[in-house]
């Protein structure tokens, strides 16, 4: 399986192709340094063998802030080594922290812009981009990621909407990727040509004038010819198109672009892959193996198999779905990959970061602030004697199923699989209690349903009886349509 | 060339697989009746071999608009039969309106929203619809289509921003479909089962939780269900992110999903071909037929017939593109693809659109408001004795190309072709003048550069001599790049 199969990344041989890219966590204290709640939520990746384990957005500048990870002096060295530490202590994963600079937000709504920037500020940021991966080597680290993505400073430089004239002029592709470059060139300078230096970038801005495929190919090309280790894309994520919440500060994952970052569960499975595919496919013709990592609702391991398979990607990055289930991996090495604790994509993660709030999983057991460990101890839940029940009623467009609760301590909750018209069971959602209603039914087709309970440690029941309903072409004479009840 | 094979629609065969959406042509008063210029830019189609014609959207009610050709009532009717007459006249070439029922919108920027609609208005509108459809086949056209996309009534209640919360629910997929199910059915009565009723949805709306791809898999099943004659598919083109310019109705194509509605030349060939391909795989899973058109920056014959072959569309739908050269189709026929002038998706039309002016191509003569005839007698535009002399030098990521002007009378302009590092020639702007700037090059490719004159018969020159210009990495260290010119 080329997913589980190594790979060499500069002097980093990462012990399979998946890599967790960075998420916010809201984790640590506003003082920046690494506590035990940040420490475990990456070593639950490297328990889960994640090949690489990109720690989230760690800042490189003194700017004020929420609960943030710093590297911005030589005091918070030690609580990064303490966590590479750990990690390395638990599996072969690898881990890279990615470091950013980005301007000042206000409640008030107000954001700097680039075009503040003087030339010696500038130059600023570059030694702050250099001085940051020093301290991620002297941790221990075992590479680094620039962060080039979003919302932040060095991606408003490579936007199509980089406003300045000078030397980094955002009429011209060059001078939009003049600012990288220097950036790049201090890193390795700094951090020497034995430390990966990998970067996260965007696909593709899904902002109006905003850059598509064409200028991500080169600039993933410029990335490759300045040696780059690895290339991690990203989608949207700007401030371009945020919803202002009047006493908050602009947040870039609040508009369509944020969306996109982080599609919902009314987008298609991989709703990107085609983009990283076409980067990988411009930069390996003119001769550079850079590895490139494709993202967006990648969860079935066929399905990221298939994308390596294929030549469409080198690398697999999943961040919800490793939030749901860190031991993805492990399941797919010990081809288990039925036990995986499948993200539904409901975005309460995304709305708890909006809200400021520490980030955790619906999925996971109520209150708690990491992923539950799998325990194969014990007994899984099961259906009463009676069995679960199942039982579908159809009213105006919508199934409404109901059960019986499982029996046993701590059910967690339930999964609810459909087939549509004789396809694949998926699960379509994940509910805490006995019910749920289906409003994306049409009529025409026939749905199967069944749903698992499971606790939480991630132990499945059996499936439940199934509901087999066939929907009816609507009554479109009707005032309101009348459609028959199944069980 | 499947490009070139007959399709049958229904009753009608159109002669091949290329259709010309519906697109603003503000070419008709604001009384709503057809005119001279109206039939004079639809034969030019038809003179093109363009095998389905859709005139531009075409009003079902008597709302107050700018210019807008209507069939909200029978006086109409004399001046569509005349359209058709010329049309079919001309060529093989099918013909279908496109019908169209939108809200109010006021300069305030205020608009009409769906949930202001009460039960008897939307039956109103429903009976408006059937009435317009029996209108376009009494003028005589070959079928109708129901315009069911962009930001207008029957999107809006396909949306998932529909707030209804009656039998046309916004909360289910069913609920969105109703009126559009009710308005077929209708239609169907009155028009009967011989005549070809089409329709034009959204395959993604491409704004703030706007429904993505499966959801039109699913809107695009019911449509077949209910025995639609050919699903041609758009992208965005919506109220909800469009930008309000003061004084001026809200338009919807001004946002990002305009946009991506009709993306500009930073975008890539096909952006959307994809979604075509999975609605068209998801019907024809299901077992309809119902024939797909693809659209979005498909220009090049090859690529349209690629698509056809893999199966990833039935139908090619080109606007800007046949706009720019509606003779596209017979020169593909006459084995004479190069003679094609080139959308470059400047999007001068649609910036014309949006300014509420008349839409023209800024490819065609200064002041044109059709596209011009090809003319193959007299002598086609040559360099002077001297040639072109194309020069070529380089300053801060920009290349400066200049050349002489051609001999002749009636220049119209110069295609400007690139190469990039040995790549196919493509043409990446034309220009009035002897001088284009580059500021797309990349430090470290190649760049060959030659350039045509044309006159406004799309009669070009021979090539240019060539100007190859090898990029230079930049250098990060100083403060201003400096960059030896080449010629």
């Amino acid at each position: 399986m080329k997913l589980l199969e190594k790979l060499r990344i500069n002097g980093m041989t990462i012990p399979n192709r998946v890599i967790v890219p960075a998420m916010v966590t809201r984790l640590s204290g506003e003082d920046g340094y690494v506590n035990d709640a940040v420490i475990d939520r990456y070593v639950r990746y490297a328990e889960g063998h994640v090949g690489l384990i990109v720690v989230e957005a760690t800042a490189i500048h003194g700017n004020k802030s929420g609960p943030l990870l710093r590297l911005s002096d030589d005091s918070f060295i030690p609580g990064h080594r303490a966590l590479v530490d750990r990690v390395h202590a638990a599996s072969d994963s690898k881990i890279v922290p990615q470091i950013i600079h980005f301007l000042k937000v206000a409640r008030s709504g107000w954001r700097q812009t680039i075009d503040s920037l003087s030339p010696a500020e500038i130059d600023g940021i570059v030694e702050m981009f250099a001085d940051g991966a020093a301290r991620a080597r002297e941790a221990g680290y075992d590479g680094v990621e620039l962060h080039s993505a979003h919302a932040y400073t060095l991606s408003s430089f490579l936007s199509r909407h980089n406003p300045r004239r000078d030397e980094y002029d955002g009429r011209t592709l060059e001078g939009r990727l003049r600012l990288f470059g220097k950036v790049m060139l201090k890193v390795r300078a700094r951090v020497g040509g034995d430390f990966p230096v990998g970067v996260r970038f965007l696909a593709e801005e899904s902002i109006k004038d905003g850059y598509g495929l064409p200028d991500a190919q080169r600039i993933a090309l410029r990335m490759a010819q300045m040696g780059v280790d690895y290339i991690s894309l990203s989608v949207g994520g700007k401030f371009e198109d945020a919803i202002h919440k009047p006493g908050q500060p602009l947040y870039p994952y609040t508009g369509y672009s944020g969306d996109r970052c982080m599609p919902g569960d009314w987008y298609p499975a991989l709703p990107h892959a085609n983009l990283a595919a076409e980067i990988k496919r411009y930069i390996n013709g003119k001769g550079y193996t850079v590895p490139v990592a494709s993202v967006g609702k990648i969860s079935d391991p066929g399905d990221a198999e298939n994308l390596l398979a294929e030549g469409k990607a080198d690398l697999i990055g999943m961040a919800r779905q490793l939030l749901s289930d860190p031991d993805w991996v492990r399941k797919v090495e010990e081809k288990r990959p039925e036990k995986i604790i499948r993200c539904i994509y409901c975005n309460v993660c995304k709305q708890l970061d909006e809200n400021f709030k520490l980030v955790s999983c619906f999925l996971w057991p109520k209150g708690a602030i990491q992923a539950p460990r799998e325990d194969l101890s014990g007994t899984a839940p099961d259906w009463s004697a009676g069995g679960a029940g199942l039982a579908a009623t159809i009213e105006s467009g919508t199934v409404r199923l109901s059960w019986r609760r499982a029996a046993g301590p701590g059910i967690a909750g339930y999964d609810v699989f459909r087939a549509e018209d004789g396809g694949a069971a998926i699960v379509v959602e994940a509910v805490k209690g006995a019910k749920y209603a289906d409003r994306t039914v049409l009529g025409g087709l026939t749905y199967s349903y069944h749903v698992m309970a499971y606790d939480s440690s991630g132990r499945h029941s059996p499936p439940s009886n199934s509901a087999v309903v066939a929907m009816q072409m609507p009554d479109l004479s009707s005032p309101s349509p009348a459609e028959p009840s199944h069980a």
